[in-house]
């Protein structure tokens, strides 16, 4: 059964987010670099890039969270990637995965399913990413994904049962899972698609919303939810994906629990 | 011979770029990853940046069109760059330089060299750029060019014979050439050089508009005019390279073969 | 003694940096590429990326400034960096040097200390980065700083004389030394904090003034004064941090000197 997350579930999360400002280190690919640390300092976290194998380890077990993305993969930043993730996982640090492209590239799907293993805290993909991993066919071609969310829920949560992991399978609606519950994030707007980073600093977002969590699937969600309903506010006040990026970090920012819990009465 | 582009062929050209959104493989610079896929995104094109041995090769087969652009050049990337033109000329699909400060550094000018001998779809520079490719003296210092578009048309129609390519030399106005006919593009602003990776997105937009092209010289040049149209119609809206920026990518986002069909009246 | 410093000395400095339009070679950190290179479009000087071991020495040397920033080393770069350094130092070309989250990790600190022992023209860092750097005990958490810039003026003095760089702490105050001399420029707005690059940016900043400067400490100290008070002003004119950076770079170059000598009657 999917139901939609409560906004006071989201203002509460939020809320437990900006009294934290969680560390989260990036490991993510060199396109979206910077609006994914915008999108964390917006929200309230402090993201660090830190990729050499002399600092990632050591970096990863003082973070309260730990990102990996495979957005553009190569030998050196995968070696580090996987030295980061023992790292936080010696010292519980919770750590996400977002599988770019999954599927469709044997070198990043091989990658991948070594990364799978090491149970991640959480998986943020597309309906073609989350279908490729739980080992469904899919069929994308690259970023993009041409399934619908709601076609990969039921691996969502045969993937989440199957890692411990807990599922993010994003898409015009979000559904996240722990294989037991499902909630969905009905929240969002198309023009979000045509702004490069967008998938890749919600991933960032479940990094950040997951350090120190008591509740996984609801920091999860609420990631998604923060996402959504700011990309929603801030299509209405923009004019098209420049002026979106500068509203959606602007509403990121201005956004706090009290404003979510006056909407959700 | 140098003619105005009718705008007409702009639609035409805008038009089957929409139908056909295609996939646009792009080893381009550390620097303007960001704003080159935004660009595309924006106006219909989906880009991928795919780096490692592991991937580029498979990658470029499967694109629309690749993008190579020497910006930040290293022995890694130069490996990458050649194993995907290999693999995109088997392929057939059409492929874009940006040989950004050839001329002035020995190691890009020696790789730029090797690439305009595999048979480039297209090559995009400014005047110094071109006049370095040509054999000519240049004088350039870096992306900065201290030549006038003009004055390289001689040498862009001699580089376009030589290579095959239809060959793009970029300033206040651009000129299009495939060595026979010239095309001029005579839009744009001046705070364009004062936003990174304006060029190098541009030399993004002539490989997207490659793809599939069944007039490679009308679809490079309907690119240098998107880019033109689109930068003096943002500069009219913004008060400066930042407001620019993001006036800029909704301003290619909005843009419609009927708008453009409208002003050609 | 910390004086204010004159803003007709900040004018006097960006008229001489607008006159002389200098090349900047910019060996930063992955991150923050594109809105470095942007500051330094939008104030008037030309950025470069230049980062191969082929080509780096060279260009060191034909530019007018140098920019080291730590923020994602790694052995390969760290590499290019030494010999960049060494070529601007023999070519006297005024290199500046950012040592993010120095102190917090032993790779960068290391290296850091090797810099720092190569005669750099400029160090700008936040209050953390300097005490580590002068050998205090620090308490940073990678760019974050829990230290108050004024609690580090005395380290930044010690650091100016036994290295004869110009120092510069940044913080809500920024203190600008050369051991004998400290300006405070107290503009700026907490905003900046929340966008990712500003400081980076600002060392990019740093960097240009310096070159061609007569009197480095007055330029050291007019780049600090710039970005401060062209935060201040797009601060005001904005919501948050994603519109926070577009006025902020179409404030930088909408600044002229004849502004500043208007606000400081």
């Amino acid at each position: 059964m999917k139901k939609t997350l409560p906004i006071t579930i989201v203002a509460d999360e939020l809320a437990r987010l900006r009294a934290t400002n969680p560390l989260v280190h990036l490991l993510t690919n060199e396109v979206v670099q910077e609006i994914t640390a915008n999108v964390l300092l917006a929200i309230g976290a402090s993201p660090a890039m830190i990729v050499a194998e002399e600092e990632a380890a050591f970096f990863a077990a003082i973070s309260g969270a730990l990102l990996v993305n495979v957005g553009t993969l190569y030998p050196a930043r995968l070696t580090v990637m996987k030295q980061a993730i023992v790292s936080a996982n010696q010292a519980a640090v919770p750590w996400t995965l977002d599988p770019v492209a999954v599927g469709v590239l044997d070198y990043r799907t091989q990658a991948c399913r070594e990364f799978v293993a090491c149970q991640p805290t959480a998986i943020r993909g597309n309906a073609s990413e989350i279908l490729a991993l739980a080992g469904f066919a899919a069929s994308g071609r690259g970023v993009d994904t041409l399934a619908d969310s709601a076609s990969a829920v039921a691996a969502a949560e045969q993937l989440a049962r199957s890692t411990g992991a807990i599922v993010a399978v994003t898409g015009e609606t979000d559904y996240i899972t722990d294989g037991a519950i499902t909630w969905a994030t009905p929240w969002g707007h198309p023009v979000m698609t045509r702004v490069v980073g967008t998938g890749c600093a919600l991933s960032a977002l479940v990094a950040a919303f997951t350090a120190q969590a008591p509740n996984p699937l609801n920091a999860v969600a609420a990631a998604c939810a923060v996402a959504g309903l700011c990309g929603e506010k801030a299509a209405a006040r923009s004019h098209g994906p420049g002026s979106f990026k500068a509203a959606f970090l602007d509403t990121l920012y201005l956004l706090t629990p009290d404003i979510l819990r006056k909407e959700s009465v």
